[in-house]
């Protein structure tokens, strides 16, 4: 399957199967903005090497990004500080849930990887370092429009309000991190800023084209090397989707992270960058029926990594 | 870098860049037959997809494959059963040692990963259903050899020997186990099988050979399919260097399976197959050497599978 | 050593040792206004059955009670709502640090017992029931005013202030108590009030008093039933010292809960009420030298109750 | 109540209301011998400082005193080596079951305290220092039948080979702990003595008999200083009953160590030494009527040390 038209028509009958199942999960009850959200809905959208773009159901509906932003972040520190950040944060699988804390009393503070919550807090927390939550926020919307090429991506206040007003977890986690000495900015200010960046909103079309330059697509722009784009890889293969990270890697072979939104960025290095959609969660808080479109997606174009 | 004699080329200046380092790591202690293996030396073999083999350095001298045999059992129990492993063990990284017994306790005697040491020994066990050890074994070198396409592999049984008289760790964990309903077989029996698995002595080049039909190399014997070959491969990446796993694939960016002994089998999907072998190892237990070959090896070739 | 002046004589030669000594351990730095302290300081006073009152050092001198209101707050939530606060509270030791927080999340965020932080948080949740901060210190004040026969114990307002600002380990508690939901009020008011009762200012002396009913003796204040006041003590001897309560039953033999302001309150069941304070603490975060006076008290009168 | 007449009464009201209740609880499984008592039995016997004996029930039945015999050899060891054995073992509440291995590895191969199964383990391989299974095994029988004065006290052999036939938990820890390098001996001669100890049958006059001296009660044979005694004391009142200890110490108020075939050996400092036995355990794997039995018995005589 390498044709334009050969890719389209797979995921036109993959949205019309997954509609015909109507297994769609559990949409996410702790934000509730995002518990009102209908879970009988799903999107999807593919850009190819080519430039090529193949959508199929609600690919230009925005939804929120909640932890997908954490790549985002990731990549701007990455591109202020470079590898300075691993002093703060592994980058091992936790085996644990997306809010865990238990692993920071054991380990000194010091979060597994950037893409559990402990982390993401963490590489928030160096983007506010010498400026405000606006700059770093604009910074972070600045990256995502730079690299979907398209300036129509905002943040969802109300999204944002409402997990400020019960993301108790957090909270724990941000003032958990700060008694370690491991967040140099007020809690509040680093709570503030990333229920704000996972507020952000976006469509599938905008997930697959901002996910171009880790995918590394010819024609991507140039935010991120070659060099950071890999590792950016392998940190979501190894971590994308916390401790269902083991599973997504055997079904679908590609490295891929989720938010609780529902949506999943999933790349296919050097081949597609991928932006799916589909609210209801699986136990692993990743997109139940998104997985299931992600695996089936890798089986059938063959572009899982392991062959 | 695609000729042979690039990659020729390529493999000897690592050998003697490698050996000029002298900085070698440190040879496992707790098996005493493996102590007295000298740290001071390297070998690589790579089998690409073309047929060709480059090697260099300790290429065609025998180790002790440890851990990577469990790559191997997993397979032969695979063809066996089929999914139907993973009722009895998990697909997640561990996030903590090989050896390690405590997500035992907590976890119902389910090991994460059939790659830490406790889930190797429900494998095991597995491939002792209905009949003994000799046929388990002859199995599992029968699988090898074939892979291999080479009939002079054996088991060292004089290593076999040193880790039973005082590999405690693992008696522990295979009574552990025991206790919890996830083995069928005597301990006694699943860690003879066991030890002796591990005691299996290979080269590089036989176990780049091995790894043929993993890497889906083209002229590979077919002991696997091809989506058998993939799920290895995301299991290798995901859980093959235990608590290093996330820093290998960081750095390297491919599926591997190390062993204490010193050896890695590193596979690149549809591309090579490698076999890499260096005693002393680095805080993880991983090959030291070994792991900078590698890393090495795919920023050489492009190989990474993350872009 | 039955005698009043032999146990007078006993306690000036023990201060006087005390001193002599000079091994004050650390005074707690993570509360800025404590860190201010001086260690060298010591005093001790004992009620006895008879109603006699000894002291030597620093006896009269006030100091933050901190965790030592844990023991007043539970008899206060006892008093109010019975046996029923152990649905949402644990009483058995937690064997970890008093501000442990991993338990929480693999115990469904019940707290082991009511003397770490985050059991004593839960019990001033229950404080909080039906009213606010201000009406929930009043009854902690008064009880131990009445406890004591003594008005003039207050609140020190700038270690409360301190504590605000810096106890972000407590307020990591707080919230993760909030999103298991096993805290009722917001977690700000719960801190609030939590951060006040710990900066009760008491003497040895009053301390001693106050813990007369705990103790049972004859012309204690009726604050407590002696079968409440049986179980106060069977909570003090299992969890008053957090991780240290096996050496301290080991060493002492009396039911007591220490404070990391220095203070110990210290029970004689039947025959004696006892404050110790001493600002520099052990490993454990309890009182050094105040651990070393209960020891040697223990020991002169016989009074262990492991006879 | 101190009468002996008044407690004899007590008694036989207590075995009559017990047997009336008909809520025994459930008889281990996972020793096969242990397996086949017959829940419904209740015996209990009191040892007073006067000498009187009252009994009630099947007072005079042998039963398996599995983990009670861990109070009596830390009493040997202690006597051969005094608080040496502290560098091996720790004295602080484990917070876990009887039998749980994690926090081997989380804290070094220590165990919390020398009542767990795995503290245990180590004291017993202190008693093997310098000698056989045979010697160390007369040594603890000597010690309970002089401490008893009582030399009909034997050990069946049949429990000790059914429990190393099925102890695969025991086994586990066993060889954890000589992983560590925690055990000097070989773990097969550990086990093998453990097992032994632990069949060693008793009835609860026997048990009562052989507590007096550490109930310090005035016609004890010699065979523990008041000040062990104390001691031991309190490590039965903090970990005597695993993760149940808080519980036993708020409802009894008694230290106290229970065996998994149903035996309590209670202790009343000063007052009294008891032994009580029901086979039935509740979910801390302690005697479920025996417990009740004790805080009846603590109620009735207010021999709670905590007022």
């Amino acid at each position: 399957m390498d044709m334009a038209t050969d890719l389209q028509d797979f995921l036109i009958r993959l949205d019309r199967d997954i509609r015909a199942r109507g297994d769609w999960g559990e949409v996410a009850d702790y934000i509730p903005e995002l518990a009102r959200i209908a879970p009988g809905q799903f999107g999807i959208a593919v850009v190819t090497a080519d430039g090529a773009l193949a959508t199929a159901g609600d690919a230009t509906k925005g939804f929120s990004i909640q932890s997908i932003s954490k790549v985002f972040t990731l990549a701007c520190v990455l591109g202020r500080i470079g590898e300075q950040i691993w002093t703060r944060v592994g980058r091992e699988p936790s085996g644990l849930r997306f809010d865990s804390i238990q692993l920071l009393e054991t380990e000194d503070g010091r979060p597994r990887n950037p893409f559990i919550n402990a982390g993401a807090l963490v590489v928030t927390d160096e983007l506010l370092t010498g400026r405000g939550p606006q700059d770093a926020l604009a910074e972070i919307l600045g990256f995502i429009r730079t690299a979907a090429g398209d300036d129509d991506i905002h943040i969802d206040r109300a999204v944002a309000q409402s997990e400020a007003g019960t993301g108790h977890r957090n909270i724990a986690l941000a003032h958990y991190l700060k008694s370690c000495g491991n967040l140099r900015n007020a809690p509040e200010l680093v709570l503030g800023t990333y229920f704000h960046q996972c507020a952000i909103e976006m469509s599938c079309v905008q997930l697959a084209m901002a996910g171009r330059a880790i995918a590394g697509l010819p024609d991507a722009p140039p935010v991120l090397s070659r060099a950071r784009a890999r590792r950016l890889n392998a940190l979501m293969m190894l971590c994308g989707h916390y401790d269902g990270s083991g599973d997504f890697a055997f079904r679908v072979g590609l490295p891929g992270k989720s938010g609780v939104g529902g949506g999943i960025l999933l790349i296919a290095p050097g081949r597609a960058s991928i932006g799916i959609w589909s609210p209801g969660l699986n136990v692993f808080g990743n997109s139940h029926m998104g997985t299931h479109a992600a695996e089936a997606l890798a089986r059938a174009t063959g572009w899982s990594v392991f062959g």
